[in-house]
């Protein structure tokens, strides 16, 4: 980066239901390329987001962060007038929420300390017409206090691997911090959190799908631990349906902390 | 009705976004032609449903109440596997949430003491990708100590004249009892409750739609009883978009309460 240019930190919610995730895919358009779109309509030079996370094909967002860099002798607007700009050229189901100057070495996934990711049930015998593209249907009666003593489980550091996609095992790490995993239950809607220093590939709808099943008495609520031992996919339970799914936030260090706390706790930066 | 007959009151939610509301009309498909279609996929009989309330274009239900009339031995059925089948010939954006079997003199319509609509607002800068299509996004900040001042006047018996659209008043009375009007914030989203013994064509909107423009400093909070006085829809704000409005609650008096209720406070059935 030269000192020629800017760096602008966005945050973006997306409804997932037409995209193929934040990434083009062969498959579909990512949101990544429609918001790199409504940028070339702004200014003359193709800009690149870095995303701190990839969201999975109909996975929705309320707080994905991206960073890019722009020049500065064309930028001359207020990142608020900027997100106020791009929401003109974006369609309905993608929205810039705010945008702000940032650090030049900022990077939005480098530096992300923490994500926290919700997922929406409705339990009840009939769908809920109003949510049905949010929230993942289960009619039979769940054991919340089961799902919820399974859920402890989970927490703290773990190797993942039973519970996400084979993708992702491929290359890096597959441990994990989860610094919370429960579920509120509000009349018919139960909200899972998951918050964790890193998510593996769809690591997410594998718990979530694992507890429901645990819910229905499918798996005991104690099993979950064993099901973690085996670091084998098999052993875990399903996978939950992509369009319940939010990537709900992601955590950054505040700016004069980051030093501090690179080698401390990342629930610290919280 | 015969002996022969049972009668069945019926809880529907639906997504207003495709329909010309309950009732059908010339502009198009109302939700009750498409739960009357339903029926006739499981008897041979045509049905006609009698529904508590009209809902307008747009318009979406949690808790719409309808009542059928059906052959008894055509009815072979419990009336939550009727749910369930009717669910089964239904597109997703309906649902039958309960089918119970009612007392031979219930009505819908006539039994119903009061309902509950609640309105929707995404307020910040960019609207909510994912409540886009059931909040109304207001973009500028609004005085929400105001609208809950202004809210307040209106709740009791008066002439709602001056909020509800010409439509209604040409044959009945536009005086209504509203015992809730009151506006809940939580983050961005604002969320009004109306609940009343009746409700004129149009009428949450117009005072929902007067209640933003009070938030928004066009309107005085005091000045909302100037209005009502004035009978006169002119005099009133804007009318708000049916997207943000949804049938929440019907009430009805306890069965064995009915005979003594009738002359009684609707709100001691509740």
């Amino acid at each position: 980066m030269t000192s020629g240019t800017v760096k602008v930190k966005l945050t973006i919610s997306y409804d997932g239901h037409a995209y193929s995730g934040w990434q083009i895919q062969k498959t579909g358009l990512g949101v990544q390329q429609r918001v790199e779109e409504a940028f070339v309509k702004l200014f003359p030079n193709p800009v690149r987001l870095h995303a701190s996370s990839r969201t999975d094909t109909g996975v929705h967002a309320i707080g994905m962060v991206a960073h890019v860099v722009l020049e500065k002798q064309q930028f001359r607007m207020t990142p608020s007038k900027l997100a106020l700009a791009l929401n003109a050229h974006l369609p309905q189901d993608i929205r810039v929420v705010s945008a702000s100057q940032c650090h030049d070495d900022f990077h939005a996934r480098f530096d992300a300390r923490g994500k926290q990711y919700r997922y929406f049930v409705w339990n009840q015998t009939a769908h809920n017409p109003l949510l049905r593209k949010l929230c993942w249907h289960i009619p039979q009666k769940l054991d919340i206090k089961s799902m919820r003593e399974s859920a402890l489980l989970v927490v703290g550091r773990h190797d993942f691997k039973s519970f996400a996609a084979t993708r992702s095992y491929e290359m890096e790490s597959t441990v994990r911090t989860l610094f919370r995993c429960d579920v509120r239950k509000q009349g018919s809607l139960l909200t899972f959190f998951l918050e964790g220093d890193g998510f593996l590939y769809k690591m997410c709808r594998g718990i979530v799908g694992t507890l429901v099943q645990v819910g229905q008495g499918k798996i005991a609520p104690g099993a979950i631990l064993a099901i973690l031992e085996t670091r084998d996919r098999r052993a875990g339970g399903m996978s939950a349906p992509a369009h319940g799914l939010v990537l709900w936030k992601v955590h950054y260090p505040p700016r004069n902390a980051r030093a501090t706390l690179s080698g401390g706790s990342p629930l610290a930066a919280l």
